[in-house]
């Protein structure tokens, strides 16, 4: 392999990222209606022809600024399976500076979404299946009967998306915050039922039962 | 009066009201994106004189078509209170195919309304306020505790939006079905905890207690 061509290759991944990034930035304070190469371009500093270089057409950035939006909101990649409170985790970080801009970002896509683009809505789709995914699993490992899991993962997420929704467009914080806080109740009310999931005996284990 | 003018009034009011449908009707279908006058008027076959005498703006008209939709999605106005499965009933509405087209554009009308739309995001606020308020005195006249109706109401209403869109971003018909399901289940053991709201003592009762 060329080294020359490499490091170019290099640098231009790295400018590449960098343009995403900032051309993210937009979206996120401006939304994607009036999204253009040009005006990103004049935001972001680089000229026209460097954006194309990098992202083709404008559906080419859109979507790659979906694709980042859509991981970012409402993730739970990194939430720690032993903390005490995770609703109130994913409620603070929802609703911190950094997660309502995200929110807002992901609600303006979904309604771009509704009508006449396909490639969105299986973008948000999918997105949404892999949310409902992967609280029902940590819904599981809290005990969580198995086959209710799913559908009150399905029914949580739609619940903090719509209270996030009613924040952002009323700003009413009292209002939604005594919501979300009764949400966490009847919660942890149906949680007090729920059973650790059974675990293989480990091997000391089977040897107590033995014994 | 002059009876010449009053008629022509009442044709011009019943033309606007007509067009109005029509806009809606193209809306419902297609989404505000794309939305222009001229798309309008050809759609709707007036002319686009006709269009700017009735609306003078795309935004006046789309104001008008939000108006519409928001008074129509997830409204609530004639259940009857005594309605077995309320809950049930609304849903069916919301799911119905003229409730999901509601629902779709309220969804991208929402959208819209998070970047640099005051306007409109004034409209989407009052009706979500409203809504909220409806279904709290709904709870309220089903023994919902005073001051738990309104949270309960905001977070109801989430829920629903919530799983409708999903409905409609992923058509997963039976997993969001199975949420809805769930979410009705908890309901009703919370409301079977509920008392009717206390009403002025009998003369009879006052004595049992006495005696």
């Amino acid at each position: 392999m060329n080294e020359h061509v490499d490091g170019r290759k290099l640098r231009f991944e790295h400018r590449r990222a960098e343009v995403l990034r900032a051309a993210t930035e937009h979206a996120l304070d401006h939304g994607l209606a009036g999204l253009s190469l040009r005006k990103v371009a004049q935001t972001v500093g680089v000229s026209h022809a460097t954006l194309v270089h990098h992202f083709s057409t404008k559906d080419e950035l859109v979507a790659e600024i979906v694709d980042l939006v859509l991981a970012r909101s409402l993730a739970l990649p990194d939430l720690a399976d032993d903390d005490p409170e995770p609703l109130e985790t994913i409620w603070q970080r929802a609703t911190s500076d950094t997660g309502r801009r995200y929110i807002r970002l992901f609600t303006a896509i979904t309604g771009h979404a509704m009508h006449d683009n396909p490639r969105l809505r299986d973008a948000v789709a999918r997105s949404m299946r892999q949310r409902t995914a992967l609280l029902a699993a940590g819904l599981v490992r809290h005990g969580c009967p198995e086959p209710e899991a799913t559908a009150l993962a399905t029914s949580l997420l739609s619940t903090l998306r719509g209270l996030l929704v009613d924040l952002l467009v009323t700003a009413d914080e009292e209002r939604v915050r005594a919501a979300f806080e009764d949400l966490a109740a009847e919660l942890d009310r149906r949680g007090a039922h729920w059973q650790p999931p059974a675990r293989p005996p480990s091997p000391s284990a089977t040897d107590e039962v033995r014994s």
